[in-house]
């Protein structure tokens, strides 16, 4: 299937540095896929050259005159930079000249804007932010990442809903299971909005698993797990900080003596498939869900093969028809 | 300096069969202390002639007819079960008999029994639980984990002052630093509650850091990091999860074939030590705080390794005086 994305060529730690080779490798190995690349010309044609790119039909830059900045208040990007490489791919997704777009930039001027530009799907109150994580079987969807916090039990199952339409189209399953996230003891079962959003769940129509607790993320009990922005994000960077604790142990056992050093050579091949197992730059992209268009948020620091991860992402669920599947789920809640 | 412990010897999965040879165990490495053994005593007089137990002044049997389910409702065992182990163990701190008891049983009655038996101190709202998790560095103190759902900035301001007198009292530091647990995106600076906290933790004379993220706890970046309860144990959960998963797949890549097996054979030493490092089991025992009295919970699975550590850490926050730590701080708050 045919489909154009848009690439906000300036946004992240590297941009066109890094946007622009991966953009082309992506093409590679997509064929059928269009990339637009949006930003300051110069700059995009320097790497493109740096690249040895020849033209193609399938590449084309789109001028934007200003930069969004990573520490740049998100109000301000909103109100003052309207021709931000940022503003101007969301704008080529809501005129149509592409499906999607993708961006490395500044998060919250990335979500304000977009939510702006490209409005809410009737029915969703409240884009979230969804990300891919992996579990011992597989991987499992985790929303909402940070974009919501103070979320009612409505928010919540709507979550539920983009969730599981988010699985539907790239996952290709038709019914995936939702877990709402929320603590185990029997005594404490959770806070009110949580006991709520747990009817209303149970009451949607969709697979809804039931409870989960924190460890059933990484298990894979369900292939969707809803919670509340704050939660989500709190728990995704401590991961992040779990799993370089981790990694830094484990170096430092490898490098405490001669000895030890021999064994990391030998068993070198061993730790290097286990590093591209866990290596977190195949799961970037947080889908943006709940707007009238595709937004894919990259991690600000994606190298070449992260940011390709992302813009994949984005290729997945234009082809996965998420939008019309989370809009049909939402009409099936109010029948 | 001499101190008694009340062990609930009934609770946890295995019972008097861990209970009993820990608490033996400890006697071993701390010669000031004296060991109250709770709950029914031929189970424990099996357990004390199993384990070749000579007789001592150091360690007496305390009855107990009751023993409270790892599944039974906590209301039902604060009412009918007057005469459990768990209870009669929390009855000798109120009593005096003992400084500080420790339970593996069911969380939840643990924690209903000893806050209706032993009371808050005064200017506590609501008790705490606080766990000991490993850091880069070293380790760091984080609460709560799941005693309160709904906390008000008022009720993480007084997990603030907990947390820093546990601090105080078992690591001999002073003042040391409070981390407030908060999402990191500029746009969204958590919710309400959190904002109100941060505010009142910054006029508290606490030695107060500002915000933390998810990340920040493993990075050790303060001494203790104070959370809701809800948010808490999600992390605690989600991080073990992760463990969890990130273990099966080191395993697996050193099975996947006879080199890699091979491979594993010289990195056992290596991986061996890494495990040592992440042993959970040394950091077992989730500090109940709050009340007029110290209690430990274990977890419900401790071998007898795991078990001693929650014993040590009774006894730590005896000789540190956290109780009258906790009290002057608080004192504190309200001058």
């Amino acid at each position: 299937m045919d489909i154009t994305v848009a690439i906000d060529c300036m946004g992240g730690d590297h941009g066109p540095h890094v946007t622009v080779p991966s953009a082309i490798d992506y093409l590679r190995h997509d064929p059928e896929a269009n990339i637009i690349l949006v930003g300051i010309p110069d700059a995009i044609e320097a790497e493109l050259q740096a690249a040895k790119f020849k033209s193609s039909t399938r590449i084309r830059i789109h001028p934007a005159s200003e930069v969004v900045g990573m520490d740049e208040s998100p109000a301000l990007a909103l109100r003052n930079k309207k021709d931000s490489s940022m503003r101007v791919s969301i704008n080529l997704v809501k005129t149509g000249e592409a499906q999607a777009c993708i961006s490395a930039g500044n998060t919250g001027a990335l979500l304000a804007t977009s939510r702006f530009v490209l409005k809410t799907i009737p029915g969703i109150d409240r884009p979230a932010l969804a990300v891919i994580l992996p579990t011992i079987a597989g991987h499992t969807y985790v929303l909402d990442l940070g974009a919501n916090v103070n979320c009612t039990a409505e928010h919540l199952l709507q979550f539920g809903v983009m969730g599981a339409s988010l699985v539907a189209s790239v996952e290709n399953k038709n019914a995936p299971s939702v877990g709402l996230l929320n603590i185990g003891e029997e005594d404490i079962k959770g806070n009110e909005v949580v006991k709520k959003a747990s009817d209303l769940l149970r009451g949607s129509g969709l697979n809804f698993y039931g409870n989960v607790e924190g460890n059933d993320i990484y298990k894979g009990t369900t292939d969707v797990v809803v919670c509340d922005g704050f939660v989500g994000n709190v728990t995704l960077k401590t991961s992040e900080g779990l799993a370089q604790m981790l990694a830094t142990y484990l170096r430092e056992e490898f490098k405490r003596n001669l000895l030890t050093r021999l064994a990391g050579v030998f068993a070198m091949p061993v730790i290097n498939a286990f590093k591209r197992r866990v290596d977190h730059r195949q799961y970037n992209g947080a889908s943006f869900l709940g707007l009238k268009g595709i937004v894919i948020k990259s991690h600000g620091s994606a190298d070449v093969f992260a940011f390709k991860s992302a813009i994949k992402r984005a290729a997945d669920e234009v082809r996965g028809g998420m939008l019309r599947r989370i809009s049909e789920r939402v009409s099936d809640l109010s029948k």
